[in-house]
């Protein structure tokens, strides 16, 4: 193998696919990346068994030639020292040279840098992945529902299957759960697939959501999303992201929602998370984030908390509307915090049940986000 | 104690004085801040022992009424809780009021916190300080030559005269030293002070000065340094910063500095430094840092390290001048990048005096800073 490569072109490829990198791997091959030359360009590959990505440098971009290719051939090279040293290299172009036994040859400006590569035959090979089950998404829906869900997911790695966030496909709708023991996020959207496409059981880790957020799009392109058996595949430009379906199956959570509420309230959404944010320090000094919201005969809400340590805090909040029976209700301030920022509405609405029930939070004019937490049992 | 202030302005002392808040203070009464109202203003204090910072606020700063007093009185708040809570009330005036047995009522638009406060009698007093030994210094001067040396100082605390930056006053001229064992960043100033006077042995530890560093404004105003027996007291505009000299004789520096060169060579700093940085990514990975300069007959130099597990790399770099004798030399490069960072000079002028003793830096147009490393002893 030998080429040269814009710098530029080369650390974004580079960007893109180390985020599949993980330090913690104890497979050597995986702490590498993956270079292969062919006539058509350059595609490098990274890969921590549960995500793979590949990023794929083409010759020509534009009027601009991009990589000049002299020899074909492959090689991987240890990924974190190739993606610093690529990006501290004085010349804009880069001459990258496989020698005998992989020992790889850079050269830029007046440096030269000798890297001991390994062997590409030892490197895992991608899944093979038919491409008849495909979903389409605007890039920024994408990412606007991965924020919405991906935060809930369970961190406790004893049930692994609420780590992760099941997708849902049914009747033309794409829906995303995640779910812990406390809490739980939905969103859903309608899409654009054949109505029989069904789908109940891909469970994709929100770690894994979080690092696809990172590598999509901010402008609003189209992904194709494939299905397989085990695996799902995003496809965007120039960069294909494959992740791990999880093993096991997603709890049934539609009975934990209420279908309709004892006591209803609308309230501006900032000022709710302002009020409760400063609640939220009181309560967290005594590690519960225990916060109590009261609801008034006059419209208003009571937000207060306490710590034994530093005292307490009260505060008034004038609700938009209020509906039902007056409730006192406690619950985990970090967790209603959590909700409140994804909700991307000025007004939300409350929904509760009774004291020891869920508290279900939607945007007041869109019922395809909804929040649900469980309250605290509380004595008094 | 009951009095209304504006949040800006609060919010801004707070912030300067938190830098003495330590969080692993043994002294309970040392987590908080004193608050002390008089008809003045508003005094904030904190303290770790070892710094102390007042701040002050003034009854009005031109057309705007900052404070309105309603009663004078002093009360100690948690630091921690108190700057989060004020930082996110919601309006732009907030009250405070001290009631029995230092219970404080903090009201803001419909908020009302209660802090268990602790009685300001138990604060320690702040050292008193002769005023007679005052130096005056620009602001941006002082941040400059706090930033060419702190960096320099002992991390190790077995010797803790060493984690200090030694104030030499002499001649109308004051002088800081940072050294540890293996190299030392020195920087010279003429002051506008009596000529006889005359300090040896102000030490102030490097973390401190970089408090200091934080809190001085960048824009040039002048600063009063009083020195006093054990302390020594920074003042700036509404802000007193109060440092510990350390105990202990600073050792005498000067010998270590050659008088003249055996090799002498002026290069470009970036390209330097770009070129260290380059080679040291391969130095850290064998935890060694070592870099070899090797000088040669064209002018130039090669800088040269490997790494066991990665490879090796070589450049060349043109210089701008070179002369006496054609030297090999290698250096801890994490050194000779952190001396490179504070030249601030387009050119260095680097000198020599054998492969075994100590590499001399200074920029080109300025004796005033001059940087010391110790080569490593290397075999071939």
């Amino acid at each position: 193998m030998k080429l040269t490569v814009l710098k530029e072109h080369l650390n974004e490829a580079i960007g893109h696919v180390s985020k599949a990198i993980s330090s913690r791997t104890t497979i050597p091959i995986l702490t590498g990346i993956k270079i292969e030359a062919s006539a058509a360009g350059l595609t490098l590959t990274a890969s921590d068994t549960d995500i793979s990505i590949q990023s794929f440098i083409p010759i020509e971009s534009g009027e601009t030639v991009v990589v000049e290719l002299y020899a074909k051939g492959s090689v991987v090279l240890p990924a974190k020292f190739f993606a610093e040293i690529i990006r501290k290299l004085p010349s804009d172009r880069i001459q990258i040279e496989v020698g005998e036994q992989f020992q790889t040859i850079i050269k830029a400006g007046s440096s030269e840098i000798q890297i001991m590569g390994l062997d590409p035959e030892e490197y895992p090979l991608l899944p093979q992945i038919e491409e008849d089950k495909i979903i389409r998404l605007p890039s920024d829906l994408l990412k606007t529902m991965i924020r919405q869900t991906s935060f809930a997911v369970s961190t406790n790695e004893t049930t692994p299957i609420l780590t992760g966030v099941q997708w849902t496909i049914e009747g033309g709708k794409l829906k995303f759960v995640a779910c812990d023991r406390h809490r739980l996020a939905t969103r859903e959207v309608s899409i654009d697939v054949d109505p029989e496409m069904k789908f109940h059981n891909i469970v994709i880790s929100g770690r894994t959501l979080n690092e696809l957020n990172k590598i999509l799009p901010e402008q609003n392109t189209l992904i194709d999303i494939v299905i397989a058996d085990n695996q799902v595949l995003f496809k965007m430009h120039a960069i294909l992201f494959y992740t791990r379906i999880l093993d096991g199956t997603y709890p049934d959570t539609s009975k934990l929602i209420p279908q309709s509420y004892q006591s209803e309230l609308v309230v501006n959404t900032k000022e709710l998370a302002d009020s409760i944010d400063r609640a939220y320090l009181l309560s967290r000094e005594d590690k519960t984030n225990i916060v109590r919201m009261t609801m008034n005969e006059d419209e208003s809400i009571e937000i207060s908390s306490s710590s034994s340590e530093l005292g307490k805090l009260t505060e008034q909040l004038k609700l938009h509307k209020l509906k039902g029976e007056l409730l006192k209700i406690s619950f985990n301030s970090k967790y209603m915090l959590d909700a409140l920022k994804v909700m991307d509405s000025d007004f939300i609405h409350i929904g509760f049940t009774g004291a020891m029930q869920p508290i279900i939070m939607k945007p007041e004019e869109n019922a395809n986000l909804l929040q649900l937490i469980l309250p605290y049992r509380t004595t008094g």
